[in-house]
């Protein structure tokens, strides 16, 4: 669904990022979904540039995705950049309710999704400095089974999370659950979050987190 | 700031809530600062009462707040539902970017902010199972000075959060921040945020945590 007449369209937009983050390519799918182009700033963690004090005034949290507005400020945290992008647009619902919620969805995904996902694929796949089987990372997976869970049962019979059409909140949980195979977990019996995951992948401007040649 | 012309002004709004949660207290909050009755249905975790097929029904999170709303649905976490409440009020700033930082805000404060205040509260005020000057007690509270140490540099020179009036991001700050001392914060260095939370506490329709007669 790329826009038209976005209200955005023709400002410059520029993210911070790294290379691999998945908060971050939450922006960036978001971005090419609604036919927006983004200028990226990658940082490398390993050579310790979030800790730079240029860094802290991009985002005194050093941490990505933060955005550089059309109006020349820094916004931080991957659901407040998506809220940006997308109002005014069809990836967030016209009605009140439905709004409200895409927001639980992504507050969700913060505080029970996520870090469940994101440690494990952290310690096991990027920094290999954890065991599939190492208790913390079993514990871990506990956590965002459950929330598996809970996304299939809602997916049942519906097509997104929120009304008919995507909207940030399928954005913002797509790449951690995506990913979840490099935190050592199986989702193949969640048969819908299976299909789910399909039809993001097939939506025009999906992009992928690693841009090959 | 009690709206004469609420968009929700007359319908039924009914929340789930337990006595002392400072996640439900916001809701409350912001229906008392906006002026619109709110019938409470009271929970009691230490009875279970969160545990019962029921309150899957509410939640399946098992959480307080949850907000059943004029449209018949439940509405849970705590961010969602004063979105909910706040568009179309000055709760919530006309400008895309200044909405933005309040989203910004509301998800700092369930990602950095609240558990390190809720959590050595819970521990040490509500359950007394913890003592103050517990290693795990001590640790969060370093995680909470950092979070204050950023909010009460933002405040400098700032009378609320984002903008010149006071917004739903100021209503979701407050709670845990004016609760910290129950979890063996000693906030009182930081000026900013005494002022913030004595001028969040003075406005009209202030809906303190626990009602007394």
């Amino acid at each position: 669904m790329a826009l038209t007449s976005h209200p955005l369209a023709g400002k410059p937009l520029e993210l911070a990022d790294t290379l691999r983050s998945g908060n971050a390519w939450k922006i960036r799918l978001a971005c090419g979904l609604m036919g927006l182009p983004l200028t990226r700033r990658t940082f490398d963690i390993v050579k310790g540039d979030l800790e730079t004090d240029a860094f802290a005034r991009i985002n005194p949290w050093r941490q990505v995705p933060a955005l550089l507005t059309p109006e020349g400020e820094w916004l931080a945290e991957s659901q407040a950049i998506l809220w940006y992008l997308a109002e005014g647009t069809p990836w967030l619902p016209g009605d009140r309710l439905a709004r409200a919620q895409v927001c639980s969805w992504l507050s969700f995904e913060q505080t029970q999704h996520m870090h469940a996902f994101a440690q494990p694929r952290l310690l096991i796949h990027l920094r290999q400095t954890a065991r599939v089987d190492d208790p913390a990372m079993v514990a871990w997976r506990a956590i965002g089974m459950k929330a598996a869970a809970w996304m299939d049962a809602h997916l049942a019979g519906r097509h997104y999370l929120v009304g008919r059409a995507p909207t940030i909140a399928d954005v913002a949980l797509y790449p951690y659950t995506s990913m979840a195979a490099e935190g050592g977990y199986d989702l193949s019996a969640f048969a819908n979050i299976t299909a789910w995951l399909a039809r993001m992948r097939a939506l025009p401007g999906f992009t992928p987190l690693m841009e090959t040649a």
